[in-house]
């Protein structure tokens, strides 16, 4: 562990408060040292944390926290914060079970001020913080601390708008790296990039060198930093009336910068002008992904987000790990050989390529490839219209961000019944990243969506054959599968597909009947053996094998469903409605994630306190048959 | 009925595009006339289609519709659309059960290429049309028409930034009347109006005035007519290069304009022009809501949408109409009262001040009103930062609406459990507006919400008692009703509270016990008193009431659920699924809005016919109980 002399010194943001300003850039080092030593430990978001040390430094230094109000965008980059707000001793403990979450979040500091996980409400929280406490009469400032990445999200939009147009004290800084998690892609990061400052480390440079110039003419220090200072400010002032940077001014916000985002001094300076400043302020920060490691600086995808690693090294491959393929990547599979078979096919993503496994797609056929930016609704709305004219779009999403979709889903490709497929990845408990993203409640909402099947693949075979089987139907369709590798069931090459709505028994047993959906189903099989019972695989939540379901329930005593989904309106939910509606008058017990926020940590372990492990459901089994 | 002979010879756009381009005036006078005729007799949308009369002549005169695509934005504009291709004859059955559809619609017209009913999602879909026509080599046009108040919505930023960075050719009309249904709010409509250019309408005068001059030295109609194009192209080139408004090609689209979009010649003009362009193009034009008719130009948001009226007197007031009072009506008496009551309340609507009965909310307490725009996430977003900071906002929103703030709901309210209070208007059926506008999910997609209490008012005394019960709480909660007029309880004028979670009985039966939420309250009362069973109001949906439950479970021989909600996923489901948990093994039977695409046409007569009458709902019962 590198020594960090200064940082040890600080547990809040009072003790950073108290040292010189000039002290600012060693303890920027230290902090950034630390993360190092800290991430490569734990693993969790890291080249975004590096790129915020310094901003996060001069924020707190300037800024009254807790009372004033940090909101970070996202919060990938709220390690550093972390460490200056008295968690700096469990950052050890990062995104495990019980830990530090890997996010801001309310429950865990006071300083934590808005919990968060999705990109893009940033704006619009701190909006609301800066609106109550100018009713309040207090005197609070409010910061939204956005990326350039999160900023082509509609809901920022909505935000600067609304902001815009009131009178109220509220700075956004927008922290623009170039980069969401892939490098950006839309028109407004070109717009940002055309800027003719955006080289503002040279830019700055120059100043400096010729404040130097200035120094070595003018005794005094308390002068020489005044001048330094006024030609920063000049600089803000200057390039705030620049024609070429008028979009935020159009929106009503004052726009200053950029600035040097790993310049500690220079940002101290500008914040506390900022802090002073009346009305909608938004000042524009350049930073580096990664920035002060190097590898991470030369590859911030990779380095988004990480295992542990040895600093000196850099990351193991991924390719020598000898795990099962993750479900991510059968899908990445299926979707190049799809696309090979069907001209039509199409794929987008709303920002996540990586993480939807959409690399070599997009490497192959960067013609059918399409990155909307961090723009779930309309990832949507622009599949149902590619859908309109005979294509056959394939939407790659997270679960959790669907819900951003929710009524493109309905309003523009369910109701119009038009054929666009949604591959779901990241269903159910998604282990370190938490509550924000856990993909719990899609089989709920989606199941009162009419025209809409649902598959819930148990392996990686079933993965891609109701990939298959749902590409080739003439209406909407999502398959839903879980983060992480699958059971070991080798995918197959081929696009076969299998009937629609229609489940099967894997296991034949007595009295009771396992109904199993999607990742249980594995569970379910390891405690049919040890109790006899029979599994079924019901492959569709909707439509449910009626047929199935009423011969499952004539043949045996009592009726056990098992999901991975909340088990309030989830397929349990189905089976209890198919049963009332045949007038079938049975036990029947439903096993699903709790109604609570669920935590962070190892997912195995979650499923396990959830009553989802297969020990779990034996004993609740058990339990509830006696 | 005045004589219109040009659109009598007019059945298609084909038809249209036959006529000298010198005759479209008179025909947009003609279709002015029709179209106030019409919806006199059948009441609908009005103010925005008396708007978009020259503009839409002057697009099917351009473009070769239905092969060129227009996307309609919201569709409340769509009325002279649906007059010129081929649905003249049927507008006397406008938003009539089994008629013409108040919004586009793909399945009642090749025309309706894309069908809407929320806004903001005309560029996406435009886009994606335009894509895949590149894709296939197919020379179609798309052009997405979109109001400035759409504009406000995020997912349009969302199409713009994708757009602007794609080399495909779209074109979008950014008819600006300032004005969505209420007055435009939000920094963007500022933006536009502060144009200079934006009085266009003295411009195209000033510049058709010089126009003639030249008329009258120079002989020849075709050089006229030439010149006068020509000086339109360079009033569009014009302001195309004007600083003054590059917020929109800072999205890398080409801004023209603005130009009279009442001047159906120079549209004309202006749009062959326009389908020529290559790449994004964004052209302004400024119209008048309630164009030609002056009581609707005066008062624009009366006339927004509107029932049957006599066209040369104008609307009958809404006083005078001696029904019970609406929903939305109760819950505007009580928000002020409330607010009396707690200086901490604030009212938050997404531009739906009128529809959602905040007028005079807004009048009395202007500093505590957030109209955010069209803008849904944002202002859930807005509401949870207000109520991080001790504030109690009440977010009063359609059902349908709300599905665009799904993901916020969950990830900004319920996981930080804020006390924000959702005020669900057009829970359930609404009638005219039709399948994109009903209110039949939220029960399903909000009840696996964590921490979210969700309560069904079944009278207007019930909708005040559980709009301040649910104010008191601090957590999150929705208070859902439905559109329409109340059951003729008085609501009363306290701010009493009831239990929350705990449901009461209204009649006590024999042997079947009829557990009804929210609207079907009261015809689950009619069926009781004939078939002699007990009724639950249950008040909650979540909490349910389990004690009752079971209560009656034990007490009766069948239980009946009654909803105005699908039937997957909603309240009959929660009674199922607590019944599974407490393993009583009961029939039931669970009525609700069954799983299609719904119509529209007159509420009652939907609900009978989805089974939902008391008469239907007596039958279903006595059918299923032998």
């Amino acid at each position: 562990m590198n020594p960090t002399p200064l940082l040890d010194t600080i547990d809040l943001p009072q003790d950073l408060r108290r040292l010189q300003k000039s002290q600012l850039p060693q303890l920027a080092d230290e902090l950034r040292a630390y993360l190092l030593e800290s991430v490569s430990k734990t693993g969790g978001h890291f080249a975004s944390n590096l790129g915020a040390v310094e901003l996060t430094v001069a924020l707190h230094y300037v800024y009254q926290t807790p009372q004033d109000h940090l909101v970070w965008d996202v919060g990938h980059q709220s390690y550093p914060h972390k460490i200056l707000t008295g968690r700096k001793g469990k950052m050890a403990t990062m995104r495990q079970f019980g830990g530090l979450a890997g996010f801001p979040k309310r429950s865990e500091s006071e300083y934590d001020v808005f919990g968060v996980g999705h990109s893009s409400t940033s704006i619009g929280a701190a909006l609301g913080m800066a609106v109550a406490d100018k009713l309040q009469h207090r005197n609070n400032r409010s910061v939204a601390i956005i990326g350039d990445g999160a900023m082509t999200a509609g809901q920022a939009f909505e935000a600067l708008n609304n902001a815009g147009d009131m009178d109220v004290d509220l700075l956004v800084i927008l922290n623009d790296n170039e980069m969401s998690i892939s490098p950006n892609v839309g028109a407004l990061p070109k717009y940002l990039a055309r800027n003719p400052l955006h080289d503002v480390k040279g830019l700055v440079k120059s100043i400096k060198q010729k404040s130097e110039k200035v120094l070595g003419m003018v005794p005094g220090a308390l002068d020489v930093a005044q001048r330094v200072e006024n030609k920063i400010k000049g600089l803000i002032e200057e390039s705030t009336t620049s024609e070429t940077l008028s979009l935020f001014d159009n929106f009503g916000f004052t726009y200053s910068g950029p600035v040097d985002g790993h310049d500690v001094i220079q940002l101290v300076d500008v914040l506390q002008d900022m802090r002073n400043r009346k009305g909608p302020q938004l000042l524009h920060i350049i930073t580096k992904k990664g920035q002060g490691y190097k590898l991470a600086e030369n590859d911030p995808v990779t380095f988004h987000a990480v295992s542990a690693f040895d600093p000196a090294q850099g990351l193991y491959s991924s390719g020598a790990n000898a795990s099962n393929p993750t479900y991510t990547q059968i899908f990445s599979q299926w979707i190049i050989d799809q696309a090979a078979a069907d001209k039509k096919l199409l794929a987008i993503t709303p920002a996540m390529r990586e993480g939807s496994g959409l690399v070599e797609f997009a490497r192959r056929y960067p013609e059918r490839y399409f990155d909307v930016g961090i723009a779930e609704q309309h990832a949507v709305t622009f599949a149902a219209g590619l859908a309109c004219e005979q294509m056959k779009p394939v939407v790659a999403i997270y679960s959790t961000f669907l819900q951003r979709a929710y009524d493109q889903l309905i309003h523009d490709v369910a109701l119009q019944n038009l054929p666009v497929l949604f591959a779901i990845d990241r269903g159910g408990i998604v282990g370190a990243d938490g509550p924000t993203h856990a993909g719990v409640y899609d089989l709920s909402y989606l199941r009162c969506v009419p025209n809409l099947v649902i598959a819930v693949p148990s392996d990686e075979h079933e993965c891609r054959l109701l990939l298959s089987s749902c590409y080739q139907l003439n209406q909407p369709a999502a398959v839903r599968y879980p983060r992480g590798a699958g059971t070991g069931v080798p995918a197959g090459t081929n696009l076969a597909t299998v009937a629609i709505g229609k489940g099967v028994v894997r296991r034949q047993g007595q009295r009771i009947a396992l109904i199993a959906f999607g990742s249980m189903v594995s569970a379910a099989m390891c405690v049919a053996d040890a109790i006899d019972a029979t599994v079924a695989d019901m492959r569709f939540v909707k439509p449910l094998d009626t047929e199935l379901l009423l011969h499952l329930a004539a043949e045996h005593d009592y009726l056990v469903t098992v999901e991975e989904n909340s088990r309030i309106g989830g397929a349990g939910s189905a089976v209890l409605e198919v049963l009332a509606q045949h007038n079938l008058v049975k036990p029947v017990l439903t096993l699903g994630i709790p109604d609570i926020v669920t935590e962070h940590g190892d997912s195995a372990q979650l499923l396990d306190q959830m009553g989802l492990s297969a020990a779990k459901i034996q004993q609740h089994i058990l339990d509830w048959v006696v």
